[in-house]
């Protein structure tokens, strides 16, 4: 291999947008470019869509991708980070989608992808919210609630590379049906899809004027934003559905916490951009009531630090570390 | 330090009797001595009978405590096993106990304290039924349901030193009340204590006469062994109760897998001796239930092999790996 030149190319694969930057060895960001998905238009337009986003980047960087070390793509699982398969994603269009050998062909550079929630708590944990502890667990609840986990300094990806499924940890075996076809997974019941579901219902039955005003009973218009908005306006009806899924979200952690005994969770994602610090103190005091005080009394839990820019910055850093292993 | 003779002593701390062997390098029982734990007599007299019990099965074997490498103890939790101190025990009468340094100066002997149910799961891991992965979860229901982790070829402790708390995850948020003080951990509702109390109401309401004649309306008096025997002889309503707590038990396992993907959970105790394959197998469709199939699919659930052992060989093998780092 020829000399490293340090640059990589970070990449957050999202639902909605993709992100790429070049990045230098010390974690600084040359350039980025930006893109909508489209995943509509289906698995081989979001490829080619990736291949102009990262040229893109690198144009605006003045670098050729043979000057790159490698390339690290954060992007929803599950995902094969071996074979650098993403198996199934509807909301990409990929289905068994060999991205890490098509992008590798296409570009003439190592691919490295990584599941982008484990690539966020990664990022924190290398130079944000995390840093500098051994036993980290990140949880981020959005549209879904994602986790990844940092044990014993290192991300933990179990026997099949997939491990940290926090959003679909059972807490209410008869809770509501999740996406995922259980039921009672923290997902169906703290997510923004879960909040949206029961503020919609508050709104469509006249119990949230504002809410209804500003994004009728289209669960669809439910972003993050809203909730925090009622909330300001002092709409308790809706304080008391974003409280309770707060509290529900502290019974995964406390979960959590007995299993791993964490010295650190990090609370990212949507809704904790949105509502911030008030709901993060419900979930960290819902947690602390429903765990065993000699696991949870050092426990600390904090708000991410990096936003979107965590999951490029972690598949950045995993990228290095996969290749230089390889 | 000396030449090393290979030799230590494990040492197996219940609430009900304990069990010194002494052991070779190989993992040979040169010979073994059983007490009964009588903590009701407090933990200074706990205390004086592990000293005589360590020293009767030295006697056996014909070995000095000077010859010994060392002394692993696996003992119920919580514990500070840095400090080898037993932090809370009600059922052994200790509490704030430092055991490891106070066996030190009286056997001048280096002495290494292990979670018991961490010990056992790395025992089956060593030498039994998980001989060969590298991330397994043991869950031990009886009594009470205790868990191990061993993640990445090593046990896995977390920051405190007391990760593994399965029995303690929340999976009915509106649950029975737990010995914890929580609700709806799976230790309430799938331990032998959960059975009993379930089994108990059956036999006083005569919906189970061959229960009732056994072991009347007193919860002390349910053993594993009257679950298997109730079953055996044709009786419906304990088995549908015996059948509903495997299946909670396999919500915990579920929630393992998304959150770890293990290769193997081995179950042992109590119940898994008494109530077999037949259980395991209850336990097992449970999991594959109420997981996702990209993590579930490759996972093996087995039953423990070692029985008793097992806590006794872990408590050895982590007992030379900690004394090799010290």
């Amino acid at each position: 291999m020829a000399q490293k030149s340090g640059l990589v190319v970070g990449f957050d694969l999202g639902g909605t947008k993709m992100i790429s930057s070049v990045m230098t060895a010390g974690l600084e960001v040359l350039a980025s470019h930006k893109q909508k998905t489209n995943a509509q238009e289906g698995g081989e337009a979001v490829f080619a869509r990736i291949v102009e986003t990262i040229a893109a980047s690198l144009k605006k960087a003045g670098v050729e991708a043979s000057q790159l070390d490698g390339i690290g793509i954060a992007s929803p699982g599950p995902l094969d980070s071996v074979k650098g398969i993403i198996l199934d994603t509807p909301n990409l269009g990929f289905s068994n989608f060999p991205l890490g050998g098509r992008l590798e062909k296409e570009l003439g550079v190592p691919v490295v992808l990584e599941n982008d929630v484990n690539a966020g708590t990664y990022g924190e944990f290398v130079r944000g919210a995390a840093r500098g502890f051994r036993h980290v667990v990140g949880i981020f609840p959005g549209t879904g609630i994602g986790g990844g986990l940092i044990l014993d300094g290192k991300l933990f990806r179990g026997a099949t590379g997939n491990a940290g499924e926090i959003g679909h940890m059972i807490i209410q075996t008869d809770g509501p049906l999740c996406g995922c076809g259980q039921y009672g997974c923290v997902e169906s019941l703290a997510s923004r899809t879960a909040l949206a579901k029961d503020v919609a219902a508050l709104a469509g039955s006249g119990d949230s004027p504002c809410v209804i005003a500003k994004a009728g009973t289209n669960l669809k218009n439910y972003r993050s934003s809203i909730f925090a908005k009622a909330i300001d306006q002092g709409d308790q009806q809706v304080e008391r559905v974003v409280r309770r899924s707060a509290r529900f979200l502290g019974v995964a952690m406390a979960n959590c916490v007995n299993l791993l005994s964490p010295e650190i969770i990090v609370l990212g994602g949507g809704l904790v951009d949105k509502l911030g610090d008030w709901y993060v103190r419900i979930a960290e005091k819902s947690m602390r009531d429903h765990t065993m005080a000699h696991l949870t009394e050092g426990v600390k839990v904090v708000q991410a630090e990096l936003g979107d820019g965590a999951a490029i910055i972690g598949a950045v850093c995993l990228a290095r570390e996969a290749l230089k292993a390889r």
